[in-house]
């Protein structure tokens, strides 16, 4: 029996809603967890409101195994992640001593003989170390100020290589299920349409693998290139193999070249 | 009084959450959006399962004023969306004349003198002519299968392009309100930590006008770049404009030569 585990990636902040900022950490989530085998099941995008974050913490903790979230953990008056989060679970939160000391270290060794620099650990900056209480440490190698686990929620900047070096200290406290083993069968100059029908009887025929079809089509200046690729996503990777061979039957009756896992 | 118009935007496609494909929807909804003033208050990305999109869609229309999905309304098994709005809606679904009309011309001049090129209206084709009952078609320019809008709801196709080529169909449908007006100071070399005691005093003077402080870090060959992009989001472009001139005083007395509305 195949044990599933599920998460949900939470984004908050104005700027992914209004245009400003084009996210890339669900992607970088989703690609993290493939491979412990955590499958991410939703993912919602929210402001930066207090009551909002509550309600939606509340309800993506109890609906799935875990909750990753980002941004909104800075020292600015706009970061309320952090009391969001307490708020959501009840729990005081204040500076607190183990966060300050990571914050004290990271500043002295980034800025050790660094002329002019320093980072006073002013009023701001401790508001990086409000952790709410009973919440675990998830240490931040890039820029110092931690995110932090709380039961099945992990808490993380927004910044992408900020939320990437953060990944490295989530992994280990991840227990995974059975990974979704994932092949792409591309065919350049199929259209979806030609192969429709036949792809739904492979997707029929093959009930335990799910089959995902997606067009492409690029404007080069040479002309336009287009294609499907051919997903197939399972737990059985014998039943993804073998879904593979019938995508890659298909193709070649359509006299496609199929290219099985291609890198870009 | 201002007047706010607010939506959501309904990202469909199991894709979007597996890593696979990198969403860039949202970002061009929100900016094709906001000089229509329509504010983007949530967003969310659900696999293709009908019964979730069905939820999904019925919680947001009622939430907000207008509602964007994109994704789902191809030829293949797993597009699924149109059947889901139907039933969000309790509308019937039917293959609809119109919707074949505008198939049957856009494959006629695409391929018109190609040789060899071709488009059956297949089954598998017809089934992107399938229309809830009463909804109004979106037209693609792209790739001639339509997109509709029922009610509140505008459903769009998850290929970018083609995305936003309906988007042109669009916003002569969108009853706008009082228009967002942004502005960006950009302080490199500045640290959050350093001037959020300031940016605080000075949100809290101006409490018309939301402030976000946005960082920013770039590992180059000659360094790292940081600095932080401080925005400034009203209805009033007078009070807008005032922050900035704050934003701007504040970052000179750091040492900083404020730039405004970076170009990148």
């Amino acid at each position: 029996m195949a044990q599933t585990v599920t998460a949900a990636v939470l984004l908050i902040g104005d700027e992914l809603l209004s245009g400003r900022t084009q996210d890339s950490n669900l992607k970088t989530i989703a690609e993290f967890l493939a491979p412990l085998g955590v499958e991410v099941r939703e993912a919602r995008v929210v402001p930066d409101v207090k009551e909002t974050i509550v309600e939606t913490v509340n309800h993506l903790r109890k609906a799935w195994d875990y909750v990753f979230t980002t941004g909104g953990i800075g020292p600015t008056h706009d970061d309320i992640t952090a009391d969001a989060i307490a708020a959501a679970f009840g729990r005081s939160i204040d500076v607190r001593a183990d966060a300050v000391e990571v914050l004290t270290a990271h500043y002295a060794a980034r800025f050790a003989g660094e002329k002019g620099m320093s980072a006073e650990l002013n009023e701001s900056r401790l508001r990086m170390a409000r952790i709410p209480d009973g919440a675990d440490l998830i240490l931040n190698p890039v820029s110092g100020a931690p995110g932090f686990c709380l039961e099945n929620v992990f808490v993380m900047a927004g910044v992408p290589s900020i939320m990437r070096g953060m990944l490295q200290d989530v992994g280990h406290r991840v227990r995974g299920g059975d990974r979704v083993h994932a092949a792409t069968v591309r065919g350049r100059g199929m259209r979806e349409g030609d192969i429709a029908g036949a792809l739904r009887k492979i997707a029929e025929a093959t009930p335990d693998v799910s089959l995902g079809s997606y067009p492409f089509m690029k404007v080069l200046a040479e002309g336009t290139e287009f294609g499907v690729n051919l997903v197939a996503r399972g737990r059985d990777p014998a039943r993804v193999a073998s879904a593979v061979d019938a995508l890659v039957e298909l193709l070649v009756q359509q006299g496609a070249t199929p290219e099985i896992n291609p890198k870009d």
